[in-house]
């Protein structure tokens, strides 16, 4: 069999917002958003709640962040969002209390069935636990939670799950060590 | 030995192309294929074939899309090139039929030779046969074929020729299982 | 415990210039060095240096780089940084004579603790000694000295020092062979 993309149909999934909505949001992501014009974060939390995103205090958030749909989004107190962000969130994205989320890194929710001649569309939500911690240009792949406190190192790739306080590394990336917290 | 790159000649390079016209496709690279302005991909398609890209049918251009000469571009029918892919084409790149290049992707072609102090540029193609798929932030470095249905995991470094119906992962990307595709 | 970003406290931190400094240096290199508006080297050197960097002769800056802190940044003669590099220096980064930065690389100063409930801020310098050449999309960690000629490869991240003409790869990089440099 070979791939046919000509026969690709992901008429089932459902963005969630009408095609207007879709497209201002599309607008303001590129202006405002994904950009370095207003590094104002209170002001980019406000338009991302105005279409829809659950966003706690005190969030703050770098310039060039690329946010698919905000309607899927729901980030906790005091997280962070670092510059050239990208999440892809074809499906719910839920942040935690006390996250971060470094220059670079990008959060994944969409896939395609690899042993599909169709190439079917996959969407998988993706959850970062209350103060997990994603490094510098790390990639979350769809599905995938991060348990409370999980650190996934510089330029890393999670894969699967990964364990509460603990550190991963590499690609894909395993356990490298515990991570105990102390004040 | 040291680098001098005071000494770096590339004078033998042929970009193909005339300055006026590499500098003219600089501009709309910038303004209409490397950013949010104008998404719709037939558009771009015009663009890229009106500068010598051989482009086949339904082929589908997302935003913000960084390509060095299209004239050094072939894409075949279905093919997908998604958001932020980078196609870094100093020489021939070559795309086949039903091909995914997700986003945030890049091909290179461009290399130095690492042991010579006047750091000769290196150019070599890049081939991706028919349903060869590169994941999202994936790098396909100069010189390397994707063999037909080919597909190297996200985030992974594809060095060397990658087997038809097999999946690679990893910096250096390894053969990690088959890819057996059906309807 | 639990991370608290809320009692995260920066304040020992000197950025080294005024408020005003910083906001102008954030407008210009977001117009003109971190885009591709103006791709003539020779004048983001000269706003670079009227930023208080310290560059040598015949630099060459690539289009869409990205610097944090022009004062804090040091690069000498004849050194390329490539499209896309992001120089993200809150400490001082020291690049020597004929070094590479390929397109997309990175250079961090900045890491918190990762096992402090107030994840505090911890900065360290980078020091690409003459002939070091970082690859493309490849990352090179705080306080990391490359040290003359090493080489790291595409994609792969400098965790700590790279001896002297030694070629380092992979996700933390490891050497796989020396560099030796022939005329």
């Amino acid at each position: 069999m070979q791939i046919e993309l000509n026969k690709y149909n992901n008429s089932w999934y459902k963005p969630g917002k009408s095609k207007l909505t879709q497209l201002l949001w599309y607008v303001i992501n590129a202006i405002v958003v994904n950009s370095y014009i207003i590094p104002i974060s209170s002001f980019k939390v406000f338009l991302l709640r105005s279409f829809g995103a659950k966003i706690g205090k005190n969030v703050n958030i770098k310039p060039k962040v690329n946010i698919k749909y905000p309607w899927k989004l729901e980030i906790g107190d005091y997280t962070w969002i670092g510059e050239e962000v990208w999440i892809d969130n074809l499906e719910k994205v839920v942040i935690g209390k006390n996250c971060s989320l470094s220059q670079g890194s990008m959060i994944l929710c969409g896939n395609h069935h690899h042993a599909k001649s169709t190439f079917d569309l996959i969407v998988r939500p993706v959850v970062l636990e209350d103060g997990a911690w994603i490094g510098a240009k790390s990639v979350v792949c769809p599905g995938v939670t991060l348990k409370t406190n999980a650190l996934l190192t510089v330029h890393s790739v999670a894969t699967k799950n990964l364990e509460a306080n603990s550190i991963y590394q590499g690609n894909p990336a395993i356990k490298i060590k515990d991570r105990k917290i102390e004040s």
